[in-house]
């Protein structure tokens, strides 16, 4: 049984503020939890259903504890969790090396967690594991972006940064998504690069333009003005895929 | 100002039961509210800025109120919005014939508002205006339906309807997205067609299964298990448009 204190601390967790304090993290649902399980983050905690406990590989996890569905219901942040919730610890926030055969998302100011954990799932999908953020990026701890990852938070790395600073450093080609630029239909990617995503209203920084070396677009057939980040995202990822 | 009792009405449209007892629903910000006045939705009521009401198109209007930032904000289901609210009356849930050189989406089960707005906003882009959506989709004129589709409501007709019924009265190719298909980068999708989207949770229904002619398949090139819903509706937009 889950005792007070621990719904105390499992609810403190949806506040950046007490993950940041306590270096912890919450994972709802029962595939999110069991990728938790199986990745290289340190598990601090597992509530689960009996059923869930008895098919799952909990070794090294601290803190065991049977849950029935009523309790896992009421301390989460989703509704639909009766199975399985999770204490992760976060990981430091540190840097990688993108290299020049490789391609890396950089995600200027993407606000929405809905959007944030969909790239993040996307990326997983077309293969891409890197990912740099502008420090106004929503939290990759926020539950609802671990949520909508869908289990990609395990495997995909997320490091921020002030962008100006990272671009300056770098040598790679930098893609970013403009609405008059090179059709994505039909441009030469190349073997590896970043790719820039714009804030969800007001696209990539004007600061950010003079380190973009190609400018990209995706063909329009209709009307509406623009696209959602995630939506563009995964379009430039699979254009850039296809030609491999 | 706004009244009481138009603060309540508006409020009260938040809720399906009300949308269809007064047939009326609620757009909100700037570029919705201007997205609506210019669309053949009859709009019953604007509430904006003096600064909105002096540059938008008003005529036929019914009622036009005057309002400041904090009452706009205070009324609308999303905090950001201090622009212009405007009331909209529903349209019948009316069917429309799919050409045989014209692509239509069909939604099985897309439960999620936010879903379902980008994947409007994602059809307007592609030029896609048609959509048929089993009777268990998101209601077209929830609040976050209408936000999330950035105008493109006004522009993508939607058409309620059993899918089994309806697949079995049409004559078109219908492209399922399925684990093992044919790939969408190769596949000849011709000239016209219906693109089934299963729920987020399940894909598509087994009882759509055999409704299908052409299953397809998003080549994976990483880890995730699969993709977001809208997502998926976006990459395959993608691929059967770059074919013309």
């Amino acid at each position: 049984m889950l005792s007070k204190a621990k719904i105390k601390f499992v609810k403190s967790l949806q506040i950046k503020k007490y993950r940041k304090q306590e270096q912890c993290f919450v994972v709802e649902g029962a595939k999110s939890v069991l990728e938790l399980l199986n990745s290289d983050f340190e598990v601090v905690m597992v509530a689960a259903t009996a059923e869930f406990l008895a098919k799952a590989s909990l070794q090294g996890v601290a803190d065991v504890i049977e849950s029935t569905p009523a309790e896992l219901a009421g301390i989460g942040g989703f509704q639909t969790n009766e199975t399985a919730l999770a204490v992760g610890k976060m990981k430091p926030n540190s840097s990688f090396a993108v290299a020049e055969d490789e391609f890396a998302l950089v995600l200027d100011d993407i606000r929405d967690p809905g959007n944030l954990g969909t790239i993040i799932r996307t990326a997983d999908w077309y293969g891409i594991q890197k990912i740099i953020a502008s420090e106004e990026t929503a939290d990759f701890y926020n539950s609802k972006v671990i949520t909508s990852t869908m289990g990609s938070f395990a495997r995909v790395h997320l490091f921020y940064t002030p962008l100006s600073e990272y671009f300056q450093d770098s040598s790679h080609r930098v893609f970013g998504a403009y609405l008059k630029g090179q059709d994505v239909h039909t441009i030469d990617f190349g073997k590896g690069g970043l790719i820039l995503i714009g804030n969800e209203s007001r696209g990539i920084s004007a600061g950010l333009e003079k380190f973009v070396t190609d400018k990209i677009t995706i063909p329009r057939y209709g009307e509406a003005e623009s696209l959602n980040a995630a939506i563009a995202t995964a379009v430039i990822c699979d254009n850039l895929k296809r030609g491999w």
